[in-house]
């Protein structure tokens, strides 16, 4: 009989547990011994794991977070600490660690793999920064978030006739603005891809009044390199208006999944849990062209996420 | 300088709205004229038309339903109908109609372009009923809104420890039903497309009854051949638990559309725009293997919805 | 030190879990032991009851539904049945049972009463239907929830120019029907209080035809004399327009309670408990004049819930 | 025929809308020409109203924000502005004006009555700061707004065993803070009331830890003493622990409002509306006991904020 532990780890998205609940519930179906590892690789270091049966995942699909608890381990980053994790894998006689995270927790478990360890990545992020597959479990909930948000700052941009500039996640990848300022018909997308000088912003700002748009609202990535604050000043200073910052911050991480995310998620458990009954290892779970499938860890890591120049040209043409 | 017409047709759904500001705005982005055609093909044959400027769509994206309203022409099916939406076009001068609409819609455009008029179908239905695409306008919204009642339900259902049948839209497509259902985490499905007798469903409550569950939620599509409250009905009696039935009808056809219907909808109707500016008339704009292309309309209609068998199993596997 | 029981019973409602939280957790601040008795007085009956500390009731204060699950008891309806129930509370030693429901419960509550259990009544109802306070927990909940379905009925009933009959809970008492025919913008509402002919909706919704509206909503409470059905169709026949229905059922019964909700709920516990620690009992917890107090059970459950003919009156002026 | 002006006037709030269809539908009810004016003073100052029949109050029943637009007149607090503003009312010939607004927009009214124009005020703010109402419109949305936030937060929170300061709109008066600290279950708030100071705060949240709690809320009004990022910095250096700041800014002052606010909104409107008719003016509308009346203005604005402090008290006792 199979024996594989189960991970969340990195930052938490909406969708983890769905994903935790597929991992054990298909697991189980396969005839497979289940542990869930709890706060990520600091619980693979400290032993804490327990067996989970099907009920131990009752009732946790349709909630945000993470039951397995997450962290970001820095004991994790040392040799030491990985050899402690491996001896905890060798002491409960895991055949597979199953990995649910994004960048970092992927790249932990890359040198997991370099001790011997065989495991298994299912990409949950918020960011959808993974090149290799389309989308991140995480990623649908998190816009859908931010253009709720949207929709009440509009209320009251609008009544007040204001600019608002909204900061929302992403380091390095820029989706969340991107697809927000699409779906959300923002006027303009800051992002940490294009170099976009605020100059260019506070144009159409003030193109869009003077057509007569009451309000306006920008959306810029925490990886836009410029502070939220300042940016209000520079376009409150330079087009005369009235301007607010709202920064969502932690919001995007919390709620209940979507429908994408929580399908996503079980299929990305269904297809890694075939993976390993098959006796394929080292895989990462992705979506490419519609359909889930396991990559090769390494050159899935490799791969970086592409910026889809024509969707952030669309936001100005849909705003003018 | 090209004119185009863009009308929407049969059922409402979430997106229409977002697909219609695309069209204008990427129209005129081009150079079009593009003119709203109101209520569906009644509104083709009775001139009601006018054009549309960047600004007569703001405020909409958001919005379910659509600003053009919407009907299902009985004129429009005869001969005569046909004859008096093309005197329209003529005396217009439209070069193209752009379709948003559902199976039915579709096949009136095909008549339509019989007759010469040169016509774009854009896939707005919630039913994901069109075989030659991966989602329609409207599908992700509807799934979302049968899962916000379906948490409700349980809160009830729970309490009571009952089973509660949950009947959603779907005459010949099952998708609503199958995809709830596993996003849902529901006992079982009914659908159209698979012939499962109730004695199955019944097992399958008293095994869980028999596991500990408190309560179950059996999803059922429209279009599963057997009244809704017979089926209660007949729950009831075999398990001899309290069943309740609800059926949420219109609910699944309003609401602010989801990130994912605002996208296929904007990008349907960048693509449309695209084609028709590159002098390519005639297609159904669809999502296949992740991207938006431009298909052959006569045989995008001829291709039916293939079924999901894997994912109806992934039902049972999940609830066991 | 004083040993209470808490149970909940009849229909639940949103804040029912507010409300146990806040009695467990005022109970132990006061120095008192709170069981919590399951499945209402079937629960009592058979002794299923257990100790709660502050940590068994948390996280279930955003919850709908009831952590103590709730029924209705045809065994408590016998003298037997409610024998059996004291027993319990003897052989537990409790000095007092607080009951959460609606009418039927507090009923219960008063036979408990006579056989000399000291009890402590919190209304729990979606209904509104105790006349002797101005809100029941849960009741803002459900008119809320009917809220948000009329903004998804209204997209769908606008873009085809429809009107559509919705069918809300309350047998007896119109308050839901009402509320949400006064905030959500109905056209005319149908309540068991009111003797209105189906003759009078129908002009309303042809003077608003004739004044350009595109679709009307005509709220229907349930225990209005007629059946939804013949209802709709009869509209249907008399105006010529295209009529649906939409039954929100059990829908109305979910969801996260909002915050009157748990204020209402967080305060009676806390008046139930300052009650009991007082050494009063056998009250019903209520709101009057926006305080919240407790009052004699029995003439509490006498008092008839007074209709509110003004607010009656306003749908019509504001609807036309 | 008399002819009234309704304005709305400071920061928006949810509900104001509602507002003003109930003026507008309830005056013309009642014969009345009802002219809506823009932008607050600064509309009335410029002379920028336009009648508005029934019709142009449609649909916005539901819509946070104001259509009439707010803003904050700085030439209405002076003498000559007020003069201009008193000159348009004798222009358009108008009997009486609507203010709905908070603290400011009541006391710019108290000015104009004393220039011997007709005032009649309604409290629409999010802020809860008027002494003499229970209620204002926008309150009970903008709370479960942040009540909603809370339940995201506490996802992720809980995930990473954090603590998350939340901070909630009110400079001077606590009452979002304390009624989204109750309701929220938040283990302690934060406000302009209390002096309370980081120790004992940071105590609880050790206590809850040593408790087993694996995540905590701190909810903070803008008016507590003490910037939000150093409350961060020194909760998180007293307590070990990782701490989060999210500030919900506008959030607050968008969505559809809640049931509460809309009948509010709709009450108030009616008996502003009764009162004028009656030939009343210079009254404050309010919510006195579960009643909504009119108290004269100037005593109305002198009343100060009661202080719930056993609310306060309760929020220690629930997260205990």
């Amino acid at each position: 009989m199979m024996k594989i532990g189960v991970l969340t780890s990195g930052g938490d998205s909406p969708g983890m547990n769905a994903a935790v609940r597929a991992v054990v519930r298909f697991g189980i179906a396969r005839g497979m011994k289940v542990y869930g590892i709890y706060r990520g690789y600091e619980g693979l270091i400290d032993g804490e794991l327990e067996e989970l049966d099907r009920r131990a995942v009752g009732d946790i699909l349709q909630r945000g977070g993470t039951m397995l608890k997450t962290a970001r381990s820095e004991r994790f980053m040392t040799e030491a600490g990985r050899r402690k994790a491996v001896t905890t894998i060798e002491t409960f006689g895991l055949d597979a660690i199953v990995v649910i995270g994004g960048n970092g927790s992927f790249a932990g478990a890359l040198e997991l793999s370099r001790l011997g360890v065989n495991v298994m990545c299912i990409p949950g992020t918020i960011d959808n920064d993974l090149g290799y597959t389309e989308s991140t479990i995480g990623f649908d909930t998190a816009v859908n978030t931010v253009l709720d948000a949207i929709t009440r700052i509009r209320d009251t941009s609008s009544s007040h006739e204001r600019t608002t500039v909204v900061e929302v996640m992403g380091r390095h990848c820029g989706d969340i603005a991107l697809y927000a300022g699409i779906a959300g018909g923002a006027e303009a997308v800051l992002l940490p891809e294009v170099d976009r000088d605020v100059n260019s912003v506070c144009r159409k700002i003030i193109e869009g009044c003077n057509q007569g748009k009451q309000h306006s609202i920008i959306i810029k990535a925490e990886g836009y390199p410029m502070d939220s604050q300042e940016l209000v000043k520079e376009i409150s200073e330079r087009t005369g208006r009235s301007v607010r910052l709202v920064v969502l911050s932690y919001l995007q991480r919390g709620g209940s999944p979507t429908l994408q995310d929580r399908m996503l998620a079980t299929r990305c458990g269904d297809k890694a849990i075939e993976l390993l009954d098959a006796g394929l290892t080292n895989k990462a779970i992705g979506l490419v062209d519609g359909k889930v499938l396991g990559f090769n860890l390494k050159e899935a890591l490799a791969e970086t996420q592409e910026f889809d120049r024509h969707l952030y040209e669309c936001v100005d043409v849909l705003s003018r």
